[in-house]
């Protein structure tokens, strides 16, 4: 259980972040990547709207497994390794344009990523929902916590 | 080929960056980390200073084969998707402690994070050099390039 200032730097950390490190398997080798992020409206997931013409859209088609990190930005004066970042695991989704939770997902993507209404028109793009299975919450030196599904969901809904 | 406003770009980015997303294999599943990093003074490799009791240094002794991504922070007002990053995949090698190259690499890597020396007290930890195979540079948007080797160097070492 993470104590309630935790909980805070959690929620604080992912809601001031639009974008993720995605790492995806690519012909079996590590891959990464940049991916702007939205939280699921009822946090039960992280949203990415990505491009066919990507290779982590081709990798997560071949192979759902990937984890996503989102740390805070370098520059603030923070020590380097002491930088707060999330970490989760999880296996992505690609969401069928055809149904309810489409609209429901491209909501509350554009709700953090206003300016991507575009990318809605391609073709080529669709949203994969990555649905989390393990969590691990670097909050500072020392301070290492693993997140439970409901604290990680709680923590994207705020 | 890169042009010369692009390599510029390129060497900025390396030059202003001091953290890497790390992607590695963690039992067949993709795992990513936040690692400080710099360059080796040759610029033929990313020097990370890692510790036995993180995940992803069991992870590249397991198997060598790694991704890192060099981004430029968010929060510039740069669109997420047309943030500069610059991905390095390459192999992992463990630079043994009692070599010529260790004292090398050490100074190397404490020119861009002078307040870690006192890391280099703790008998657990130990410096991998990332030796690079391929290089993708996102500079912007519509602006995706391949990076030679000696591209990669040239940067790596200004």
């Amino acid at each position: 259980m993470l104590d309630e200032r935790t909980m805070v730097e959690l929620g604080a950390l992912l809601e001031a972040s639009s974008v993720a490190s995605l790492a995806t398997l690519h012909e079996g080798f590590p891959a990464v990547s940049l991916t702007p992020w939205a939280p699921a409206d009822d946090g039960g997931a992280l949203l990415v709207h990505v491009s066919r013409l990507a290779q982590h859209t081709s990798d997560m088609l071949a192979d759902a497994r990937v984890a996503a990190m989102i740390a805070e930005p370098e520059g603030s004066g923070t020590l380097a390794q002491a930088l707060p970042r999330v970490t989760i695991r999880g296996i992505a989704r690609e969401i069928d344009r055809s149904s309810p939770e489409y609209e429901t997902a491209k909501s509350a993507y554009l709700a953090r990523h206003p300016r991507s209404a575009m990318t809605f028109g391609l073709g080529d793009f669709s949203i994969f929902a990555i649905e989390p299975h393990a969590t691990r919450f670097i909050a500072g030196f020392g301070r290492a916590f693993d997140v439970g599904r409901e604290e990680l969901q709680q923590a994207l809904r705020r």
